[in-house]
């Protein structure tokens, strides 16, 4: 048999090809097809262009990579192995096996080098987008001249499945909105999805759409040519105010002899016979998971690495020696730590809320909350998906982002650039740009929508939640109290399905105090998304005594003795009325109409059941005594509320109606009387 | 003053925005800017070229006309008040108001002429594309040479926030790959969104996106320009293979001198002020709610709507004479009614089931199901978003929906089209399509994804629930036992939270003979849309007497005496154990071990919580008897299932891990001994 002669280039290839069949085969699942078809497109951009040091993969300034095609993870492992990460050929070994660091899936802070957790499908080109903003952001707040400390990439490998999803042409339109020409996405043109031959369900013309969007479009080249890929970046790397598309022609599991260019490729292993005949047909001899030496050498980034690194420390140090004070800010900002004073500035939002006393919508509330934060917080970076109106996102401290022709952020007179985001009509995009700018680091991003609207952007929600990012939701027009607009727009199951999600901290204040809190909660949180619900109409507010019990989520409001019984009546109340946000109010002045007929009822107003949930049992007990009936009021899906052992529920069941939230509150019973009527019931008198 | 000369048309289009302001101004509530700026569109297409007959709102073979932008509903009001539909001026007077047949937004149901529920956006276009491909399908499978009998356009209005959102990509694409040449999509191209002149964050260029997607695009042409539309559209009717996209050049809030333009149009009353403002600029003198005589003649379309069906019904009457089975079965398949036998087709399902016994996956199960089905059903139109293969939504009767070059459906030699989309990765875009295609009629439609997805498509499925559609979810790899994958991949809140959707019912069916069922609840349950929950790996056959209970959403599945105790037993058992989809194995072996030591168990499988809780209490209370403690095995949340007041509840608070499944089970606690280790401990023995 003739030996292959095959060049150091494409061996490394052939190692990603060799090491992602290898392991597939080994767990019995996984997806070989990506990995070996982008096997060279890899080469180039790992060995040739990508900015990143094997033995720190969080240098602040490293290029970012994302593997929008998520599946392919065995693409990113190898390359993290073979470049130099801590990530051992026994660790390949492992691959998609309990508690590894390799996953099925890449999996942000499990594995070294994975920037952000991909798998469902156009979310990781979005988040992508995300990283590119950021860095641009923060290269126009704390670059100065001939101090470019800022100065980093961003990269996507993306499939066919990634520009079929919806969500993807609201990163592409943004991305080009916003000139980020830093970001640059390959794109497997592979013409085969899981069901097969693409051409029936997918004729768009990608170039040409990515052109209408502001893309600066590059090929299509041969994937599989690397020194065409390695061209291609370098002329994308030229693009001064377009992001860049390189299209590169490829052939999943590119290789193999019989599974190349087929959907089977996609998603099984390839099976001992046909990895014997790929071996062959590549010219690859090695034992599996062995590394020829040459290959490795060639392969091993940590010199390199070591030495980019180095050069930006040097220049970082003479920022450090001109700008000291901007390096203290620029390295807090990307720990992600809070101003020290942080304490200091919640406690002020609280007190000024508590002192106002004010009567307004819980957005509005919100926004006051806003004013105070975003006048301290830098990183914090607004935005709304085109509702800041309803939203009251924005602030006196955050103008709009824009970007001026040439793609700088427009500043203005104090030189400060914009910080609050219009996204467009993009709850999803939003969401996931979200989740890219936090992984990123130097921002604390938040967004708004209607509540209802968080349906669109849900699985980046659980994302964030899986990824345990400090990302903010602003979810206004929080149930039927949103009125005329009508069941489309009004939540009935949104608030019991978020409290769903693991690792999301939802909150429903009643007032501008407990407003003010969750927003304190939502910052200081920084390994939780948090969602804020709240009304779109006023809300009175609550008098109490103090805001620490509000951090834990739920509190005893009213007590018995606060209505004019004994203190000794609020240890054995005869009931427990427990509300959020808006039905606050009418669980007060159920409370004060029973007692006019000597009802003992306490009011517990729960802002947070998540929070409250992970408080201890003493704490618990205290507040929703044992023995004591339970009866919930929330302007939601009565489901949920079955967990704190309530003998009654006030919900709403069914969709609302379009009419004046007064009219919907009363025709769906959510009234003082109906409350007081229930309670009665629940206690038989 | 000198008055203002104005055409009749124009009259027509001023008709509109008169109606518009005045109705929104009385509401104090509602969305003037897109009604008052597409009314000449409006006049353009309802008078000119709109099939449609006032008096029958249901007439089969009707062009179906969405207003995506459904915010814009007083848009549509007027047009139906003014061409003659049942909807009076005092309709129109009580916009947005309780229980009135103008909603803020379009509600399909409540008023006559309204095809779609609209207002989430770019679900509407979405709609649109399912009813475009429906009267598609039906046409090449019910007409017959000389005998057109299915011939009707879909027209849509749309903004730009439609076109932001994702889901429109996904419908533009697939729109374009199915060569729809009979949708007609109007482009209010205004350039302002809710927070202003969409420049900073909306650059695409539209006209060349829908060119990249397959679309013919006409324009831009002067929205208000009534002849130029009136020709544009004229021109996107002679389309033989291409959607068309017609680009309206238009001015938010025409005709209001101050607000129009203006992003304070869009969502805002004008004022009494403007309003009066208005008129004069207009030149409508009429008083609120008064449209003058020569205008409302000339809006009339009674005559020519009953006229044009009455040529409709002559045709049609010929093809009954020459097709009468075809004829009835057209009928029946509109009408949205099963066979007469589907009873029988059920029985069958169910009892084939029951008597093979088989261990298999429940997606398998499902597909044993759909063959049967498919078979005799053939309004049964299949699809999975890219995953046919695991999902298993695709059977021998239901071949692959393809296009030849022309745009005419592809047919085997027996003339049979294809049944099963490959809608590709595209969740929400199905879901609103599959919505589309219902809302139209003849088919049921039915479409595949995991159940992580479900994220994604979740405000499509709502709105299915809202409009009382049935459209089917297969939603297979239902939990962590999807294994390998990892956390993106796995259910853990996703029943829950889809149960908390008001009118959807939800199944999760343990074995073959209750997916069987569940299809045949999902397929008779013509007013709500249906999610079978199913697993990626194999199922035991769960032996019981006889199915008829499990149409009632959870029973008794094995009692004490199954498992030799005394029948007495049965009545007053230690514990039931309740379990759904692949976790009621675990209760059954768990039963068994009990009744080693002599615990009598009762088991209750229970494959749909919402259709359990529509039975009657005695019911219920016979499943789940009063004092006996209740034990919920489910690998997914555990909030839910405090609902049915249990004891205890097996489940799984964070997200998966990728490992293969039995390791997953084993390590989340899914084991008989875990399950009988809680139900001691509820019973302190």
């Amino acid at each position: 048999m003739a030996a292959t002669t095959v060049s150091l280039s494409t061996s490394m290839a052939n190692a990603i090809r060799a090491l992602a069949m290898d392991a597939v085969q080994q767990a019995n699942s996984g997806h070989p097809g990506a990995p070996m078809g982008m096997a060279d497109i890899a080469v180039a951009l790992w060995k040739r262009h990508l900015k990143h040091n094997p033995a720190d993969p969080l240098w602040l300034d490293r290029d970012r990579f994302v593997l929008s095609n998520g599946h392919g993870s065995m693409l990113i492992y190898a390359l993290l192995h073979l470049t130099g990460y801590a990530l051992s050929m026994d660790d390949l070994k492992a691959f998609r096996q309990m508690h590894s660091k390799t996953p099925g899936h890449p999996e942000v802070g499990i594995t070294p080098g994975v920037e952000t957790t991909t798998g469902p499908l156009g979310q990781g080109i979005t988040n992508a987008v995300g990283m590119a903003l950021a860095e641009k952001l923060l290269a126009s707040e704390f670059n100065r001249e001939g101090h470019v400390i800022v100065d980093h990439r961003t990269y996507a490998f993306l499939g066919d499945g990634c520009l079929m999803e919806g969500i993807s042409h609201e990163a592409v339109a943004l991305a080009g909105a916003w000139k980020l020409n830093k970001l640059i996405a390959l794109y497997d043109d592979n013409g085969i999805s899981i069901d097969g031959q693409v051409a029936p369900w997918f004729i768009d013309n990608t170039p040409q759409r990515f052109a209408a969007c502001g893309w600066n479009v590059v090929g299509p080249v041969d994937g599989h040519d690397i020194d065409a890929v390695d061209a291609a970046i370098a002329q994308a790397k030229l693009s001064a105010d377009k992001p860049t598309l390189i299209v590169c022609k490829t052939h999943i599991g590119k290789g193999s002899p019989n599974r190349a260019n087929t959907s089977k490729a996609h998603g099984e292993p390839l099976g001992a016979a046909e990895i014997a005949l790929t071996r062959e047909a590549i010219g690859w001899s090695a034992e599996p998971f062995t590394i020829p030496a040459d290959v490795a050498a060639a392969w091993d980034c940590r010199e390199a690495g070591a030495a980019a690194q180095a050069e930006w420390e040097d220049r970082y140090s003479l920022y450090v020696r001109d700008f000291p004070a901007l390096a203290v800010e620029f390295e807090r900002r990307m720990a992600g730590d809070l101003p020290d004073n942080f304490a200091d500035i919640s406690v002020e939002a609280v007190a000024a809320a508590h002192e106002k006393a004010e009567t307004v919508a819980s957005r509005k509330a919100s926004q006051i909350a806003l004013e105070h934060f975003t006048a301290k917080l830098p990183e914090l970076l607004g935005g709304s998906a085109d509702l800041t109106g309803s939203n009251l996102t924005n602030t006196k401290s955050t103008p709009n982002l824009r970007f001026d022709e040439t793609g700088a952020v427009v500043k203005n007179e104090a030189g400060v650039g914009g910080r609050h985001i219009n996204y467009g009509v993009r709850e999803f995009g939003m969401a996931a740009i979200m989740n890219g700018v936090a992984l990123h680091g130097g921002f604390i991003p938040y967004g708004g929508t209607f509540l209802t609207f968080s349906d669109y952007s849900r699985n980046a929600i659980r994302m964030a939640a899986l990824m345990k990012q400090r990302v903010i939701h602003v979810f206004t027009h929080d149930s039927i109290g949103l009125g005329e607009d009508g069941p489309t727009h009004q939540s009935v199951e949104h608030a019991a399905s978020l409290r769903l999600i693991p690792g999301l901290d939802v909150w429903r204040p009643a007032d501008t105090c407990e407003t003010a809190v969750a927003w304190t909660m939502a910052l200081a949180n920084r390994n939780r998304p948090s969602a804020l619900l709240l009304s779109r109409q006023n809300l009175p507010y609550a008098a109490k005594t103090g805001a620490d019990e509000i951090t834990k989520g739920a509190y005893v409001l009213s007590n018995p003795s606060d209505v004019g019984f004994k203190k000794k009546d609020d240890k054995a109340p005869a009931a427990v009325i427990v509300a959020t946000g808006s039905e606050v109010q009418l669980a007060i002045a159920a409370q004060a109409e029973l007692a006019k007929d000597g009802v003992a009822v306490r009011v517990v107003s729960m802002p947070s059941t998540t929070v409250f949930d992970r408080q201890s049992v003493k704490y618990k007990s205290d507040v929703l005594p044992a023995g004591v009936p339970r009866i919930a009021v929330e302007a939601g899906v009565t489901d949920f509320w079955w967990k704190y052992g309530c003998a009654a529920v006030i919900g709403i069941d069914t969709y609302g109606e379009s009419a004046p939230a007064g009219v919907l509150f009363q025709h769906f019973g959510f009234t003082t009387d109906n409350v007081v009527a229930t309670v009665r019931k629940v206690l038989g008198k």
